[in-house]
């Protein structure tokens, strides 16, 4: 768990991603960090799609970004995610956005997810799903 | 069906739907169609909501686009939706999307839809429907 | 300035915003609130597309949010918009999302925005745009 | 040019590139023909992000997709892309994408661009540039 526990996902930046700024826009961002997220879990052995098929949902409760340095379309972006908490019946990750090929930071993000049944009930996440998450 | 019934939404455009070529990215035009598409069953009083809680699903099958001009952020589009064919397994919507001041067209489209049941497999769309949607 | 003056935009949610867990995937709503931010601005008289045409850009340097209930498609959902602090050269806003309808409170949120100029320098907010955004 | 020439791109669903039919969203394709478009213009040694900082854009003109099966989050997905025809004012690139486990085709597609310059008219695509796309 937390920084001994690091996963890195590397892909270029869509045009799409772009915005007439110029640079990638911001909510894209969320996008990439929920990705950093599916990389870590199946990097754990746990993919997310595998724990939505046995019933058990992570729904977003809480969302912090902080912007330091915009991406832009012919860059690569790398993205960092770590397990920062992992509580009875939420979990926060943690992330970094970097340029792939200068390393600059360029974001840093922070969500908590809530787990819910397929009701939308919070609910406890399983010892086992948990422990493995946070190996 | 057809010219003959055409329901209009209008909407302004985001500033996330730009590109870093300074107009909309076209895959928003897609998304509008969509939209469109929605407003047009709800005026026909089957909201495609309510289709799908009852276990019918439409899926995408084909989608044509002309780009004529661009819309921009700062503009308003109006989307002119109707019902191209209605057969027994898909239907076709046509769609042209138009700049809400100066009514120049900026896009025209199509999609067919294809009825399918929640399993994915193609089924019959129910008459009642096809005569809604068709009214 | 604040709760003083809020302005509100409502619209429907779309098909494409939603995701596989039934309810509107969570970067929507910072698209969402960018929106409302837009039509608080129009409303105040100064347009971010003629901001942007002056040669002033506001950049995203903060995003918090709260999700507490999820909207769907099918629902119409109302941003409400205010401006929470103007400094010299960054601006916050604050958003909540409710469902049209109901009036359930959806999503809280802040951006904090970091004007620049077109080469990405940081710069002072002209006074007159700031005594207008903030009036 | 054409099928003898024929770039791959592989990259995994997105969470959010789902759609509550479970199915990722149609507009979605249109973006990862993009980025199949973007890996076969870096692969001829001219990426498209240079061709723009040159002061030519590539604009789209047509789009037409064929959807044959769905993608899902926990896949990933094969773009491959290839230059159609190069005219002197427009070209056009054809699209597969593939389930990356199985092969199976799950849409096809096509994309004609239209030249132009920064002010937006219809202009010549450089000799040299058209030769090294086709190449």
């Amino acid at each position: 768990m937390g920084r001994d526990r690091v996963v890195e996902t590397t892909f270029p930046v869509r045009y799409a991603e772009s915005d007439q700024m110029g640079i990638v826009h911001h909510a894209n961002y969320v996008i990439w960090m929920e990705e950093g997220r599916s990389q870590y879990m199946r990097a754990q052995g746990m993919g997310y799609e595998q724990v939505e098929r046995e019933g058990l949902l992570f729904a977003v409760a809480e969302l912090n970004v902080r912007y330091i340095a915009p991406a832009r379309y012919g860059d690569s972006v790398t993205v960092r995610t770590w397990l920062e908490e992992a509580r009875s019946r939420a979990i926060t990750f943690g992330y970094e956005v970097f340029h792939a090929g200068s390393r600059a930071l360029l974001v840093t993000g922070q969500t908590k997810l809530v787990a819910t049944d397929q009701a939308g009930n919070v609910t406890r996440i399983p010892d086992a799903l948990r422990a493995r998450l946070a190996a």
